[in-house]
């Protein structure tokens, strides 16, 4: 069953994390969960202290040669009937700029402000599915 | 911290739910929940009963279009220390023939057997990360 526009961008604005698939230059998808903070209509994603095996990442680098991106959040339970997912895809660029809505959202940017870079997705698509 | 492919593959393989990842001709990726289970190195999914509003979807025709795909599993937890995720990249190719390992991992499907088309896809890469 579908969710509304408004339901979905609601429950994607409020999951703790969500996925985010990138497409490099060859057309091979990536992807890797993200932490995120969403203001009016754009998705906020900082390079942050998480570890990483390198500073050179490739979500980066697929933008930077593709910027169409896709963010999904979903939540599992045994019983499929509470199964849902909202989805948005948008147009993402590589940005310097932080927001204050990350640090608001979660704990850890309080403690450590992330440095970035950060990605900021122009949603133009948010769809959204529930079981019943 | 990287993960060994093994532990990758099996925490991928036990995890109740993934993120598969596919991209149209025109380089849009497509993100969506699934169900599946892992035999040997192919990934299998089904096309299920679960509710769709259509049965032309957007994962089969991309496939069709690029068979390049990326399935990601994770874990979140507030307490980011325990943060993990494991992806495998791969080819992914569209059948009739399901497998018996879904059914044996979801009771759903042992009472409601998916009547497919089935989504098999050969992994080439593995790679998983945590924390700590």
């Amino acid at each position: 069953v579908r969710l509304s526009r408004d339901e979905a961008l609601h429950r994607l604005r409020v999951a703790r994390v969500a996925r985010l698939a990138t497409v490099s230059a060859d057309g091979q998808p990536h992807l890797v969960p993200v932490t995120f903070a969403i203001r009016d209509e754009v998705i906020v994603i900082a390079v942050d202290h998480k570890p990483k095996s390198t500073r050179n990442l490739k979500r980066l680098s697929n933008i930077q040669a593709n910027p169409r991106v896709s963010v999904l959040a979903d939540e599992y339970n045994e019983d499929w009937t509470q199964l849902w997912w909202a989805r948005a895809d948008g147009t993402a660029e590589i940005s310097g700029r932080s927001d204050p809505l990350l640090a608001e959202k979660y704990q850890q940017y309080k403690e450590n402000p992330p440095q970035g870079p950060f990605i900021r997705i122009h949603i133009t698509t948010v769809t959204g599915w529930t079981y019943t």
